[in-house]
């Protein structure tokens, strides 16, 4: 049997590893912890190696106990695609991008549901829900139909409606709601109980960082087991970096990966920056960016991440940094990447605007190693309706009354 | 030096290989031929398990001579899913889908192009050109720009408009054709001299199908080495179906994997069946289905396979055989699949209803193990504007009077 641990980000506290409220007593969100003494001695990244290409390789470090529970679609070890080009052009030593794109339902937000819900499958509930600007909805649609198991999602009415058409695709109960990605959040925290969802908000379970945390895991093996210098990535609800940050920590841990932690870039959307915000100006503790958000409906624009402190200790100890780009660098992005041949999403070409910012800013030195997440593909933003028959909601209040 | 030959299809001549014209002289398409026999006295299959989980580790059985050259986004080692809810439904030993939806750009496609890209390369070439329903003109524009050459991609005008946005944003010069593929085809016949575009489409050129072979050798090391009983493709230009089964056959060859060669079932929408219509006459050879087809515009509308004979008789000599489907029945298979969580394009629905068809009218047996095909994300289909400044032409000379 696997030993686990959960610890709480805010109070610290500790306890055996369970899956069923989701978070700790006094509301911070969990983290799992693994027996690494134990690993180090017992096994070795070698036998990852032989392992099938699929993030379940990695099941060591992973918190699900029966692998007969396991709910995949193909998900992980996507590419990890090197930028000659623009190397030469930046004077870097190495840049990497890599094409979470290729994930099942196209993208990042596919690892997280797939061990979470392997997790749920472990325990009595039968329906998820979410509240999601577009790509986690998406993604528990697709995993809950695989599990057999209800979907419910929840989407701020102006996010992508490609990505609700894909969600209706696989099933699920989708609502838009007349509000942020915090307000869908409340929609869930009120109905939960009475409607028996297990809300699988970020944060709000520690299934989800542990998937997306083999993002870090593939880059270490992809690298030869090598850190790269810096990691920059785009930030929302921070669970994404959260994960790969851990996954580089727990292999340091272990000695099983070379060097420093890389430094941790945060990259956000002019017009909904709380964490910039919050590094530009020392803070300790994030201060949310409040409603009145004017950045675009992508996977960046939430105004409150549920786990901001964490994000900000990740930057402040890594000596990283965090950017905000404006919605012209992005759509130069998203062409520039395109000319290389991937198709990058908003979130994706935020962080190739955040290197290149960096880099006239002196913030990158030369020869240094990058590694940037293309965290989704493009098409999934292109302009769409709202597939018909998706009502729009304002609370829970409005869903029950719909029901 | 790896020993390759060419071998025409039509008139089996034989001679050394080269990536010049593309076709024999006597019109037929090209098949590379390898040294199977000193190949298997000198390696083993078990070399490429250990290799990197691209479409190139199994370059020994690839026709690209120079490594250095090769183009690659990250394509193939695409995920086999298991159907295990209608296996059961359906008394099947085993029922698999494979991923390509997976792959960059969405589609199997990225694989021929890699290939293709990678040996144009290494000739003087600058400008590649294909006619195509859609996922081979957004394949070749990803893969042009990764390699620096200029992508012309001639589709149909009634094509999803999304993959003509998706070719537009790698880069691509596109153009509209009022006609069907063969007339796009045509356009790139007329204007390949006077332009100097290389002409990549289907069977003008011979690393396409290798690229496309490498669905079959996946396969048979995720099943194992092992063959499966049954693989059920979408045939348009038949370049997928053609290429599976030289990759099964080659293994055979080699004694690497066990068991016979599959039946395999090419499936078409009713509308336009040039395949279906041939094998139900027990023709030797395929009549074009005209210019009136009322099939949708998806990558199973090919009215004359350029290289329908040899598909005639890959399905003849495995003892398979090739099902029309209605629309209705592929949007109701298009239902089904993303229930299971999968997005299946109209062709991969086309493949899972030919399956049902088969399973009703008795021609796969009970235990049998099935292998389908997913062939492209499902996203690229929703109805879309063509983005604007994409020309609709009729013609070479309508191209040529606009540049």
């Amino acid at each position: 049997m696997k030993k686990r641990w959960l610890v709480c980000t805010d109070c610290r506290s500790s306890f055996p590893f369970r899956y069923d409220g989701g978070m700790c007593d006094c509301g911070g969100a969990l983290l799992v912890q693994y027996d690494l003494e134990h690993l180090k001695k017992e096994s070795s990244r070698d036998v990852w190696r032989k392992r099938p290409s699929t993030l379940w390789r990695y099941h060591e470090l992973l918190p699900v106990s029966d692998t007969n529970a396991i709910v995949s679609l193909g998900e992980g070890w996507t590419p990890l695609i090197r930028m000659s080009r623009w190397e030469k052009k930046l004077g870097l030593g190495r840049l990497w991008v890599k094409r979470e794109d290729q994930n099942p339902t196209g993208s990042f937000k596919a690892r997280g549901f797939s061990v979470a819900l392997s997790l749920v499958r472990e325990t009595p509930a039968s329906k998820v829900a979410v509240n999601s600007n577009g790509n986690a909805a998406s993604a528990l649609a697709a995993y809950a139909a695989r599990a057999g198991l209800q979907a419910f999602v929840f989407v701020p009415r102006d996010c992508p409606g490609m990505i609700v058409e894909e969600s209706v695709a696989y099933g699920a109960h989708a609502y838009l709601v007349d509000g942020l990605i915090h307000h869908a959040g409340q929609v869930v925290e009120d109905g939960k109980g009475e409607m028996g969802w297990r809300d699988l908000g970020t944060a709000k379970e520690p299934g989800r960082v542990e998937g997306k945390k083999t993002m870090g895991l593939e880059l270490a093996e992809q690298l030869g087991w090598k850190m790269p210098d810096v990691v920059v990535y785009p930030t929302g609800g921070g669970s994404g970096l959260i994960g790969i940050w851990k996954a580089l920590l727990e292999l340091k841990q272990l000695g099983w990966a070379e060097g420093d932690l890389p430094r941790f870039v945060a990259v956000q959307e002019t017009g909904c920056t709380p964490v910039v915000d919050a590094v530009r100006t020392k803070a300790d503790r994030l201060t949310p960016a409040g409603d009145n958000t004017t950045s675009k409906p992508t996977g960046v624009r939430v105004p409150n991440p549920p786990a901001g402190n964490l994000i900000l200790s990740i930057i402040r100890e890594t000596g990283g940094t965090a950017v905000a780009v404006t919605a012209e660098e992005m759509e130069k992005a998203a062409g520039q990447m395109g000319r290389e041949g991937i198709s990058a999403s908003p979130e994706g070409s935020a962080v190739w605007a955040g290197l290149l910012r960096l880099h006239e800013q002196g913030e990158i030195r030369a020869g240094e190693q990058v590694a940037l997440f293309n965290t989704a593909h493009s098409l999934k933003y292109l302009p769409w309706p709202t597939p018909k028959g998706v009502p729009i909601i304002r609370s829970y209040a409005d869903y029950r009354s719909l029901i």
